[in-house]
């Protein structure tokens, strides 16, 4: 049976995996959540918290064994299962995720790439395979692709997402200004530079409550 | 007195700024509080609340006024004041962000770019000033720069965000994938694709409390 977690919790533990991935890496084993809470500026109760809901962590005298942290958190995320990836919209910024070294690695694969001007992706250069948009719905469905990165314009947004929702898309990255009318079972998560930019001011203008701090230092 | 607000509310509040200002220049008058929730997927007592802490809004029988909401929000966060933002860091996204058109539009200047390499900055056709990044430091104090878009590699995100703040930068976006060290006073929103992506993956992998999905519908 799949876990009950709270969005913000889920937030903490993925970024936490990474963390614990990247110090197990570089040869440290162990970590207190004191020296997390330094690290990452999440309060060392609250790590201990999220992490109790995953389970019995093995915590010792000298604190968590990182890769201990990484893989429980990836066995009950399921990071080791490899997922496929699509961008919609090949413009500078979904040139820059189509090309991003980083989603291989880490379990993604960008499988395909689409965009409403032909000629634009004639002129790119990519190992990806790159297809019409008006595709994407038969394409989507034919390569299994879970997740789309969504970077077409504000007037292809709204339109675009509700061809990958018929596709079966589980989850979309909205990277454009627009808000997407909620769909059954289908997770969006807005990334829209202004609005962070926006958001920084709104932070800067009002006092913030620790403790619920966890997605800024 | 600035007014203390927990994060998440800040996020909800600073979406619900810009759907508001966008409805309201549409035509749209009034908005109840089931209709932003259809909108946006937050619940109608989880806006109420929100709102509630901003003071009172006007809310008649056919629910709020989008422009009076638009104004309430704005005049807490200060979103009439224009505030100055850099890139560091001009690869494929750095140079996306720097030629951003919404950002003007949303009071916000992108006011200089720096990159490591020169060669690559002479390459580029833009009308932000750009600087080699050693100059970071003076650039942001001397221009009065509040925010920072991190867009440089994984090896120089530490470095460049300490020069940031010693420049006096009060918020970073930060895309690159490194955990920046807490500073003072600095607020950092950490925007990584690939962990967004591992989200999306963890958010499938486990069932989600509903109440606190904000950030996915």
């Amino acid at each position: 049976m799949k876990k009950l977690l709270p969005v913000p919790a889920v937030e903490r533990l993925a970024g936490l995996f990474s963390l614990a991935s990247r110090l197990s890496k570089e040869g440290k084993e162990r970590i207190s959540s004191g020296e997390l809470e330094k690290i990452t500026g999440i309060q060392a109760h609250s790590i201990r918290k999220d992490l109790s809901l995953l389970g019995p962590a093995e915590s010792g005298r000298e604190g968590y064994s990182t890769s201990g942290l990484a893989n429980l958190i990836s066995g009950t995320f399921g990071f080791d299962k490899k997922r496929k990836v699509c961008v919609a919209g090949l413009d500078m910024l979904g040139t820059a995720m189509l090309n991003n070294p980083d989603s291989a690695l880490s379990g993604f694969e960008i499988a395909a790439g689409f965009d409403s001007n032909i000629n634009r992706m004639e002129m790119l250069s990519t190992r990806v395979p790159l297809y019409p948009l008006y595709e994407i719905e038969e394409r989507v469905r034919d390569r299994g692709i879970e997740f789309a990165i969504l970077a077409v314009g504000p007037d292809l947004a709204q339109k675009t997402a509700e061809r990958l929702v018929r596709g079966g898309i589980r989850g979309i990255l909205n990277f454009s200004p627009v808000i997407l009318a909620p769909a059954k079972d289908i997770l969006v998560r807005n990334i829209y530079l202004v609005e962070e930019l926006r958001l920084l001011s709104a932070l800067l203008s009002v006092q913030v409550k620790t403790g619920e701090q966890e997605r800024s230092t």
